[in-house]
């Protein structure tokens, strides 16, 4: 704890394993393949500059984000690598894209007008054309071209004129659950619908795959793959081993040790009574810091090697946590606790929260120390 | 959505609100009684600057954080106003305490001692006391001094020499839970425990209160009340109707409408599968947000006073509902929708999350355009 000596917790992100994990990828899809950079949500949580910077040490050729803000904000420190809004063309934001060099996926009708009609005022040669990415959904509903849509882009060519479009896209329901029948027939079918709508774009890349997709079949590598949570540390095949080097580290600072006794409480609402009396430490994180309020009475954290369970409700800045299993040396005022890393991954940290480690990476707090390493 | 054009979405803190909230409580617990700012987590989210630059205007004589770090950023624009760090004397650092004039709450005998150690090191002047808030644990079993170890301090004088002691503070557990007799029975258990330590030291100002507590008996007021939650706008009397006015309101941006088919599914892992033609609408805010993820297929936002229920998984950047129950004007792309405002309150969102609306609060997301009035 020498390094952060006002501070209440240290996140440290490795750059380093955050690049072997890049490589991994780029090992992987092969030299035919590009393996863009998904850094929307602020890196997922991990720090938009300092991960695009990263990234493009390892010739990053393409970024994607969710939102035209996190555009603007990558373009305030790097004014040309080519950055891809997944969120659509913003209504009324059109000249923006525009006057910073940011492409717009195209998701709907709506979109491909606006551009078009955009690409008409600023084509003043018959010949430029603007860039574009086009997502076609092939089973999320969420964004992106239906199949009705497509085939009325297959049987009217007008509808993209003076549109280039460089790439077209679609995103996978459920390759992170491929273990399971349904999830694999839900990707499968996905990956068809994909190469049906890609023949009718022989000129553009393709791209299809996620984190998980990408460690599913070479065949959904196409020109490129948009990893995310997999490049972060997260585990893209939830039903093995996880095949990435863990990137970050979460330590929050002993504030009190407390001997506490049989028949207490502790905590809002009183929710965690103790049966023998209990030696217990308050450490300086809580829900406000995006260790989640459902991991109430149900998380764990580390000290030298040896789990302590949150014991009470997580408070807004707080969690008590039991010491009663410690051997040897004990902890005291001020050391360090381990909440993520080497014995806690935040898929592990996800599954005792009842949720998935990308909610726990992009709710990772401001107030933490952040230390690049 | 005029003004947020390259916005997912926009925050509204209406900063006249807070300014009188403030005042309610001023007039609840009257002249004698100090109202303190509770401004930790970034003033629950809403911005620390912005929230304790107001609650100056309004005459606020303290100020509340949880860690140093928010002491430090506290100081950047306010030299003067007293602030105090109720997660106590950071181990190693007292001299940054010191030296930004910031009163530590000592909750430990360790936190006393440092202090008094650096009171002995600064103390050229034998009668300059260096002051501290001193916490009372009454059943938190979180952050304070013990029942023995308040004992100890009134059998031994010695124990706070060189400290001067302006303020004593405890906290209670469940004053919000008022309404359920073991909560009643606690509170009061806390507040007697409280007034037998609070006789022992006649010259400190005594502080109990926290937004719950003001609100359940005068006799919790002492000389300065702490609310945080009800300042925001949050309902400190969750059993009835909330006495406090809104604070913040949130809208997000519609990305894209779809028509979704009879047995299509929708979002990751195709968790809800439509039973027949639907309208949806994909906005642009999702868990990275401080949407919880929690609230997939169960929670509600608002279009045109009608509610639009979640359906599916909420994603990271991205949040899909049902416009099947829209009657008149149908929303269309690049139009808002209503989180949190006229229709929905943060305890309101917080039910449909299985959470309270502290950490609805203290997870709004720093992708929202920010707009204080």
């Amino acid at each position: 704890m020498q390094d952060f000596l006002t501070s209440s917790a240290v996140l440290t992100v490795d750059l380093g394993a955050l690049a072997s994990n890049y490589q991994i990828f780029q090992e992987k899809t092969g030299s035919n393949c590009a393996v863009a950079g998904v850094i929307k949500a602020n890196a997922y949580g991990l720090g938009l500059e300092q991960v695009a910077k990263a990234l493009k040490k390892q010739k990053c050729p393409q970024f994607f984000v969710a939102t035209l803000d996190e555009a603007l904000h990558f373009r305030t420190f790097d004014k040309t690598s080519p950055i891809s809004v997944l969120g659509g063309l913003f209504t009324g934001a059109e000249n923006t894209y525009t006057a910073h060099q940011i492409t717009p996926v195209l998701n709907s009708p709506d979109d491909i007008q606006r551009w078009q009609k955009h690409s008409l005022i600023k084509g003043q040669d018959k010949n430029k054309k603007l860039p574009a990415f086009l997502h076609f959904d092939t089973g999320m509903n969420r964004l992106g071209l239906s199949a009705k849509e497509f085939q009325a882009l297959r049987d009217n060519s007008e509808i993209l004129e003076g549109i280039d479009v460089q790439t077209i896209l679609s995103h996978f329901v459920a390759a992170d659950d491929w273990a399971e029948g349904w999830a694999l027939e839900l990707t499968i079918a996905q990956a068809d619908l994909f190469a049906d709508i890609a023949v009718r774009f022989p000129q553009a890349k393709k791209s299809l795959a996620n984190s998980s997709g990408l460690f599913r079949h070479n065949h959904y590598h196409y020109d490129m793959v948009r990893p995310g949570y997999a490049l972060y540390g997260g585990n893209p095949t939830p039903e093995t081993k996880n095949p990435m080097n863990p990137v970050i580290r979460l330590d929050a600072r002993i504030l009190q040790i407390r001997e506490c006794r049989k028949g207490e409480s502790i905590g809002y609402a009183a929710s965690h009574k103790f049966k023998k009396d209990t030696r217990t430490a308050t450490i300086a994180l809580g829900y406000a810091d995006g260790f989640l309020r459902s991991g109430s009475n149900k998380a764990v954290v580390y000290y030298n090697n040896q789990p302590c369970p949150v014991l009470g409700r997580v408070s807004m800045d707080l969690v008590t946590i039991d010491l009663s299993g410690i051997k040897g040396k004990q902890p005291v005022q001020g050391e360090a606790i381990e909440i993520l890393g080497p014995h806690q991954s935040v898929d592990d940290l996800a599954k005792t929260a009842g949720t998935i480690g990308y909610e726990i990476l992009t709710s990772l707090g401001t107030r933490y120390k952040r230390h690049y390493i």
